[in-house]
């Protein structure tokens, strides 16, 4: 029997996670019969490399996913809300790393360390998850499976790139000014396109994405009705209760997370069965050693697909509650790499196709 | 009547919270008769201006105490448990920035705008809190008085320049490294001295201060026992839970802090009703306004004497539980405005004065 091969094409070539998703993708174990690569029309023609193979950059149409099985996407949410039933339209899947889809009740919003079963019975899109809750609920899974999960409470330390490829550039030339005594110029964070702009370089930024009208920003809703989703099933779950604050700080790569959290009681959690839980779990690498000062940091983790967690100790007054410090890369684990590891695991598992009658799912 | 004027000392007036110091002082209103500056014998000689006049910065030695009514002392922990007992016995009133005095039972602990009152009744040493700690309370205060306090969980966002000049020196050594492509050195952070040294610059430290045994960090120590002193008189109180994870970020001046509170049931806390609490709350300047995109910023901060509020919002899934975003200029209210406030309060409420025998009470 010969083993399958895919035609793969990747949507958003050219920022900051399509050229990782390349990277990982060549170093993936998914066997590529071909790879097409496309973008807006402001990219086309560019020119990228993949496997020592020099490929062109082609305008994204809705015939461009004719004969292609799987589509890795990161374009943004409105070239995916477009792109992405046109492409299940023509029998391709589609992993998607945009925002647009994680909601739908027809999609599985999934990171493989913690709900690969949801793989199972997809429509033609999978969602990938928010980059700040990606490596939470990594984190997170080992101990809600040892100890159960009732409440979460987390603060986000955001990377720059975490906005793409341009919010990583302003910060380096926002830091090049300032430390040239000159004025620093803001044109992208903390959101493109809103009315004003702050420079990053040296500063704290508590707002990513748009506000809500109860005060959360998008970020926060995203942390918590995707975290509820991946770990329970339900984006409205009432079994555990997360809140919390995302802020941009001057980092290019890696999100720091502080992570506290109470598990259910009676279920003899200590800091010591949580270090244990964590430092057998896929995914995680447990760096955790005051004695040593060992602790994760992000310019460590940067290039790494795993995530990091120290810092574990419990509550001192209030039971069954613990502190935890979270990173990861968040262009790798937060987006490049658990799209290509949902990929990967869609071919081990032999998932990749289209159900029929599944694209009328995704119809407007 | 003549009006009583000072003899003031500023010990450690070097670093980058003893000059601030000085400027603090020429702003206030204390009416300054003299003022000697005092450092350790390798910053004697250095000449520093007050008020347009040169002076010359002298070796500290407990005689130079004699004839001082007021000490501002800087010079770190070893310094003040050496020379603080030396001032208070010539007579000399101590208020101190180190830690080394701020759990000591007969030494108020004091943020003018929470408990002033514990100046009263002093023994010739007051400690000024942790800088982390300082901003907090400020910002906890107005909400405890009308809502009540039960529980708190902090997150912080620490500048460089909480670790002196020199880590804020190396702050920007690291980031123009960086910048230009080469090897960061790191020799100051997380800890003088510790074992490991690590680079802040694009990067996140989670560790500030050394580690307890328990893995809290000194730091966070610090943070848990000096609010509970300073808001309800006793350092290990229990009418108050607080818990939290200290993070160093490259910011150079400016801390920020996430928040989370639970005050009392049933007195009827909303955002609104905190919101107004803050923004009629001494030292507090409240920053709230999502739909403008206005919150507190520490290159806003820097220079001020306030503590910014901002992003006041309940926990959507807790009852009477919130956030909220705290920024302040570590260097003033973290520290140098804080010191000078405290001997502020101390003139107008003419407590500048050792009660008889109090010297008794420092010595080893």
């Amino acid at each position: 029997m010969t083993e399958r091969t895919y035609n793969i094409a990747i949507l958003g070539a050219t920022g900051a996670v399509g050229t990782r998703l390349m990277s990982q993708l060549e170093e993936s174990t998914i066997p590529v019969n071909s790879l097409k690569l496309l973008a807006s029309s402001r990219s086309a023609g560019k020119k990228l490399t993949f496997k020592g193979q020099e490929l062109t950059v082609e305008e994204a149409t809705a015939d461009s996913f004719s004969g292609v099985d799987l589509v890795l996407a990161s374009g943004g949410g409105s070239v995916s809300q477009r792109f992405a039933p046109e492409a299940v339209k023509r029998g391709a899947v589609v992993v998607d790393n945009s925002s647009y889809w994680r909601m739908n009740d027809n999609v599985p919003l999934v990171v493989p360390e913690v709900n690969e079963a949801d793989l199972q019975g997809h429509n033609g899109i999978i969602a990938n998850p928010n980059c700040s809750t990606t490596q939470m609920v990594v984190a997170l899974e080992p101990i809600r499976r040892a100890f159960g999960l009732r409440r979460v409470i987390v603060s986000t330390y955001q990377a720059a790139s975490g906005a793409g490829q341009t919010a990583w550039d302003e910060l380096v030339a926002q830091t090049e000014a300032h430390n040239a005594g000159e004025k620093m110029v803001a044109n992208i964070l903390p959101v493109k396109g809103s009315d004003k702009h702050y420079p990053l370089a040296y500063n704290l930024l508590p707002q990513i994405d748009v506000f809500e009208d109860d005060g959360y920003t998008h970020e926060e809703w995203k942390m918590i009705h995707e975290t509820k989703k991946i770990m329970f099933g339900d984006k409205n779950s009432k079994s555990v209760k997360v809140t919390g604050t995302a802020v941009r700080v001057p980092v290019p790569v890696g999100h720091g997370e502080t992570v506290y959290f109470e598990t259910e009681s009676n279920t003899g959690a200590t800091s010591a069965g949580i270090q244990q839980a964590l430092s057998q779990a896929p995914g995680v690498i447990l760096e955790d050693n005051p004695k040593k000062q060992l602790y994760p940091q992000p310019i460590n983790a940067e290039g790494k697909r795993e995530t990091f967690v120290g810092r574990v100790r419990p509550d001192l007054e209030n039971d069954d509650s613990f502190h935890m410090w979270v990173v990861s890369d968040n262009l790798l684990k937060g987006a490049a790499w658990n799209t290509v590891q949902i990929a990967e695991r869609l071919v081990e598992l032999d998932l990749v196709r289209v159900p029929v009658g599944a694209a009328g799912k995704f119809e407007a």
